[in-house]
């Protein structure tokens, strides 16, 4: 009998959600070390930029140079955020492997972000499935439906309304959505609760946890939206990232504590937990020194525990 | 129909776990002030101090007189830590309402911090039982089985030694025990595993959970706890704390993340969450200035969707 858990995959969104909102530009061939040290500790999917006009996002301008970094690592998914019908003709022309678009559930979010309504959003998903469709590419369309656990703006978000944007996401033709906390507002209790409606609406289809370490639960909401069944993740080496529109909003979860939590109840992640935390030391060292990182795992190392059953392995 | 769910108790234990491992020695007149002011904040439990030699612990000398200072508090349940026979004595004699004997289930860790295999302690709470039945004393009695998820310097901590031991302990006379993870080792189906086992062991008596976040899982194994059925929780304001023999711990879970983890799942646990922040604020300028302090709500503070939710209630 086989009891080993069903594996977890966990995206790092770094070099987009990380650098956004940094007020530096890692040099491209800098980024392009940095996702070949994400690839080698294992890592099969990158979020590696954003196609936004450079004047707004001048951090990400070289997100094409990266998905052609990216394309020569094998087995590696490049995923870039598009926020509109120009970017997703400019990721479909860079060749990258998924597009990730951001929707969100709290209208006074999307007007401030994105400068349209959530039902307008949708109707921008149908216009770019049907111009991927008619370019006869097979970029995969994911839709992220960010503050669907609440807003800075808004507050309270309806869960209804998060449920039936799931639905009207997949109806313009999305092949993938997610549900994604970027203010940190979300509890384990309603991302169980959550996350188990959205399965019942979206079925398989219903693929990533976003969640951000604001205010100390990611983690508890990563396990709990684990439980509910979400087997794919975003994350950043480092706890890098935030949102410019929430305030206060500190880091997404960091991929080296999701790889530990994931690791300690034996579930496979294909991650190298010591490359992992090599690659944080080469972030705060290198590319991003001075910078805020996060995360917990650092401080104190791996429990003897677990490097005594590593070593087992590979003996 | 009520479907509040049931009340979860916070018990305090920073001017105990958390002052232990500090060089600096709190004045008395600090720590009246600090217990004041978690009363205050709506905590009902507080662990005062340890009734060790003073030359071992001179930081907690004077327990006997935060007792008594504590007793004048309604409802305030003062508890104790206490290493044997002589120290169970002089917590009856101080007035306690109830007395923490530690015991770790790794016998490495148990004769490094103890001086005594696990067996031996069970021996000393059998005699501190008859010692507490002997005087007609009130003073509960609980154990707190340390490193029962693993132990920095044994490693691998056997399950089933784990629950003998619990069930060693109501044996011999302890009326409560709680599990506890002094050094960050535990993960979150781990917990959730040996919970439901230690209540079907303990029953009711099952009395406590007690995390660090040396890892960053602090508040993911409460949740997994709380999922298991436990309903009181250690923690301490600040997330500090530690413990002298495993090196590289890093912290209780904070009172206040645990506060903020509960609100936002609905769960009553009698805090006022503005006034445990107030308090971490009193430790990091007040009373234990340029400790490093630990915990993550305090960072960004309340999401808006909570304080417009108590600002109804209160309305």
């Amino acid at each position: 009998m086989n009891d080993t858990p069903l594996p977890v995959t966990i995206r790092d969104v770094g070099l987009r959600d990380g650098l956004q909102i940094l007020a530096r530009t890692v040099p491209t061939a800098h980024k392009i070390e940095w996702l070949r040290a994400a690839h080698a500790a294992g890592l099969r999917e990158l979020e590696l930029g954003s196609f936004v006009p450079a004047r707004l996002l001048p951090q990400l301008a070289d997100t094409a140079a990266l998905v052609e970094a990216a394309r020569a690592l094998p087995g590696l998914v490049a995923s870039v955020l598009v926020p509109n019908l120009k970017g997703a003709q400019a990721a479909i022309e860079a060749g990258a492997d998924a597009m990730l678009l951001p929707l969100s559930a709290s209208r006074a979010h999307s007007l401030a972000n994105l400068r349209k309504t959530p039902d307008e959003v949708v109707g921008e998903i149908a216009r770019i499935r049907a111009l991927r469709d008619a370019a006869g590419s097979r970029c995969l369309i994911e839709v992220g439906i960010s503050t669907a656990f609440g807003c800075t703006l808004q507050g309270r978000v309806d869960e209804d309304e998060v449920l039936r944007l799931v639905q009207a996401v997949l109806d313009a033709g999305a092949e993938r959505v997610g549900l994604a906390d970027t203010v940190g507002y979300a509890d384990p209790l309603q991302v169980a609760r959550l996350f188990t409606r959205a399965f019942a609406v979206a079925g398989p289809r219903l693929g990533c946890g976003h969640f951000h370490d604001t205010r100390g639960l990611g983690l508890a909401n990563v396990f709990a939206a684990w439980q509910a069944g979400v087997r794919r993740f975003d994350a950043c080496v480092g706890g890098i990232g935030g949102c410019p529109h929430a305030p206060g909003a500190s880091g997404n979860v960091a991929t080296e504590d999701l790889a530990y939590l994931f690791a300690s109840m034996g579930v496979p992640t294909g991650l190298d937990l010591h490359a992992l935390l090599a690659l944080r030391e080469r972030l705060a060292q290198r590319w991003l020194p001075g910078e805020a990182l996060h995360g917990s795992v650092w401080r104190a190392g791996l429990p003897k525990t677990m490097t005594e059953a590593m070593a087992k392995e590979t003996a």
